[in-house]
């Protein structure tokens, strides 16, 4: 019978697989941790995706292989794979590869559990609730709930989801075709979560009404309090304003006092999406960027982008002590969440979420701070702020770069003029062909593996660099790296 | 200024990094690969809540700590932690520690990418559709798509919000409210996540239209014909019927091509919730519990469960080869999804999804995959069979077990009778007597650390045992010593 037939691969030999696995280990020590921070390596090795596809092996047969043949492909799969951590990876709003955070990932992976029970998890659910307690004290409040989710998007939804159920507790059970006509403020600036999560929670995005930016990317709270006024016209019922901590291009941070007070007087939930600007909270010197946010009903920040915790490490923090997220989410399985336990079921606190199984995020995060402390990531933060400074002034030193804005956080937005562009600022096509340079310029960089930068267009303007400064081992050699590059790659052009 | 200053902890010494790093790797190792994969180690080292927070020394504090010191504390999250890999763990639809998968879970840690676009995850675009492509061959699908998701619970909601929006293309921008009222199908034993991604999406969870199970918990068919017809004489627009193949409780497979038969009929999505029990496609001997699958439109699948792949590896499978996915969620971002980019932009595939940065869950199923090919997965899953079949026989044997039903798959539910209890079946407080026996088993098992198996009441029945046969590595020794250990742990009851 099939329960006493000898199994295939490694399975019943836990010494072969020991072995195997320190063979692995070696192969990530050398091929992702080692040269994958070096910048004498390229920080990817660009290949069509049919000659990848080949590389790779990818297809997946009756046959196993053979363990050799297996460590082969991790060693393929490292190798083709684009280096995050690599010094010259500017192309996201993550970067670098933080040894305390990969160990808390790789512990996690290790124990492979869920985050919903105190019975399967007890380490983890009370380490969540530690981090949460840490970061709802630098959002300026000293109670408050949480939770981890896969992501900043989803953690906006939850906002949205919350702030309806806070209203509107009917909702849950009856929809929303037992609700007035919603309305959600987002400025054009947001991340396109917002929208998304409209789609995905039914209001539908028409329910999103676009408040106007300024020219740095802020929200103007006086159009905030004008589009509030014309959705109640329109028989609209306003509930909801989310704000943006550190915008996805520019890097903007919404002035959240001023909107707290609209939001106040007009009696709206206020979510600030910090995803990426959360982190700045931990400097003395820049916080300021966030005055007002502990004012917010909820917030969502980030720590796997400018604090480099890993994908993912998102939280949802809210000032909510009425156990909302358990009430909004909650549907009491009987199963998971017996109510018969030895211990406190308080401790259970999967049923917070819309998933079941959830996986653990807080470990990278907690391992990360314990090494470096308040302190050390504060550093890290302010470091990165001199280090976008400088990138500040060198562009303005140097012919041929030309700032889109003055940044007031790590997002330095940046055109690069090529040589036959230059003083042609009148030309009637000037945009147009200076629009066209990054895409090529992209493309150069990317196929010598020298660095990678991210491009977009941006509302009016053309394709611009947006360069981002987190990962914390970057020195002001590698800022000229990028300038120098640049030129190298685009003198032709 | 700030980007002078020296860096606290390892930053700026690679070498030192890699040591450290080294020294974790010994320690994972040691307590969570060996000894947590030994059954003469415990499977859980309990302790109550106060006492296991000063244990973890949990407080995040200013300063950073020693690297020793950080040593330390990975011991500590590791020794305390459920080991979820021991042969001793039944509590959860998930066991074992694969060494492939877990490899490839490492690796993924080690990059630390977005699964967003080819650009920055060219190897992992790839993978995705690769696997995707094999997982939906065992269902039965030339052509389709699909994406991974961060857990079953959403998968099964991506189903319903497609479903929805195939229908009513406008709900996307206009709500829920342009809408007619809305229905939607699952049987009693369905996953909590049906309501929960009813209430989540706006549809409401009254939307949600309880369908009759059988006795062994599969799905009416004539139930679910009367109730559509009832829904839709109460004004409401039957949609969607989400079956089940594999309930979470009694392991049951709803009969899907009657299921099929009555959703072609009526016009309805039919979304198969095979999160655990779709991993027996891949067995020719048993694959016959899911026939009928091949004519559904979604599939949600969990490799993280039966297949061992790792928390989370879960998968939204679609018939549709009409874009629907990117249709539904898309928000065509400008600066993640440029259209100007050098190379294929389908190959962006991020933004069929509602999430933006996603964690890349392909990969330790891939390798897994490669290592065991589909022949040594599918000899695992006879054998989980054979050894679920092995402990049926067992517990009619002895005195003092008593089946909930007899299983189609590997739940094997069952009452362990106590001494005290025995022959008193007639007795009127004998099935409220009986419950109480399973939370204390429960406690004494988790305070010694022999062995961890899930408990729950179920429609009219009190407590009883739910074991799963999920881990390979599992024998006929660990069969008999689960039977053995709640006779000695409940002998005096």
């Amino acid at each position: 019978m099939a329960d006493s037939e000898p199994l295939p691969s490694l399975d019943g030999d836990p010494k072969a697989a020991e072995a195997w696995l320190r063979d692995v280990f070696e192969i990530i020590m050398d091929e992702a941790i080692h040269k994958g921070t070096r910048t004498s390596e390229k920080v990817c090795e660009w290949k069509e995706p049919e000659e990848l596809k080949q590389l790779l092996s990818l297809e997946l047969q009756t046959h196993g292989e053979a363990q050799k043949q297996i460590l082969e492909h991790c060693r393929a799969v490292i190798h083709y794979s684009v280096k995050t951590g690599h010094p010259r990876f500017f192309n996201q709003l993550f970067s670098g590869l933080d040894p305390h955070a990969l160990a808390g990932r790789i512990i996690t992976e290790s124990l492979n559990t869920s985050q919903y029970t105190y019975e399967i998890a007890p380490v983890f659910v009370l380490m969540e609730e530690e981090v949460l307690k840490k970061l709802r004290a630098l959002v300026g409040w000293s109670s408050g709930d949480g939770v981890f989710c896969p992501g900043g998007s989803i953690s906006n939804m939850y906002a949205m989801n919350l702030a309806r159920y806070q209203r509107y507790p009917d909702c849950k059970q009856k929809g929303l075709r037992a609700l007035p006509p919603l309305a959600i403020f987002a400025s054009k600036e947001c991340h396109y979560s917002v929208n998304k999560g409209a789609a995905f929670l039914g209001f539908g995005t028409d329910s999103v009404r676009v408040v106007e930016s300024d020219e740095r990317g802020k929200m103007i709270p006086g159009d905030l309090e004008r589009q509030i006024k014309l959705a109640e016209a329109e028989g609209a019922v306003p509930f909801l304003v989310s704000a943006t901590s550190g915008t996805t291009v520019l890097g903007a941070f919404d002035p959240l006092n001023i909107i707290a007070d609209v939001c106040q007087r007009h009696g709206l939930w206020l979510h600030v999406d910090a995803a990426w600007g959360g982190s700045v909270l931990l400097s003395q010197t820049h916080r300021h960027l966030l005055d007002g946010i502990q004012r917010a009903n909820s917030v969502a920040w980030n720590p796997h982008k400018l604090l480099g915790a890993g994908l993912q490490c998102s939280v949802l923090l809210l000032q909510d002590t009425s156990n909302l997220l358990k009430r909004c989410h909650g549907s009491q399985a009987s199963y998971l969440f017996q109510q018969d336990k030895f211990y406190d079921v308080a401790l259970d606190t999967g049923d917070k979420v819309v998933q079941c199984g959830r996986h653990v995020d807080c470990l990278k995060l907690w391992l990360l701070w314990k090494a470096q402390g308040g302190q050390g990531l504060e550093r890290r933060i302010d470091r990165a702020f001199a280090l976008a400074q400088y990138l500040v002034e060198e562009i303005k030193k140097r012919k041929g770069f030309e700032l889109v804005i003055e940044p007031e956080f790590v997002n330095v937005c940046f055109w690069f003029v090529p040589p036959s562009l230059r003083g042609k600022q009148e030309s009637p096509d000037y945009s147009q062909r200076l629009s066209q340079v990054a895409p090529v310029l992209k493309e150069r960089m990317v196929k010598k593996g020298s660095m990678m930068i991210g491009y977009q267009p941006h509302g009016t303007r053309g394709n611009f660099f947006r360069m981002i400064v987190a990962n914390p081992m970057l020195t002001r050699a590698d800022i000229d790296f990028l300038l120098d590059e640049l030129e190298r790659l685009g003198q032709d052009l």
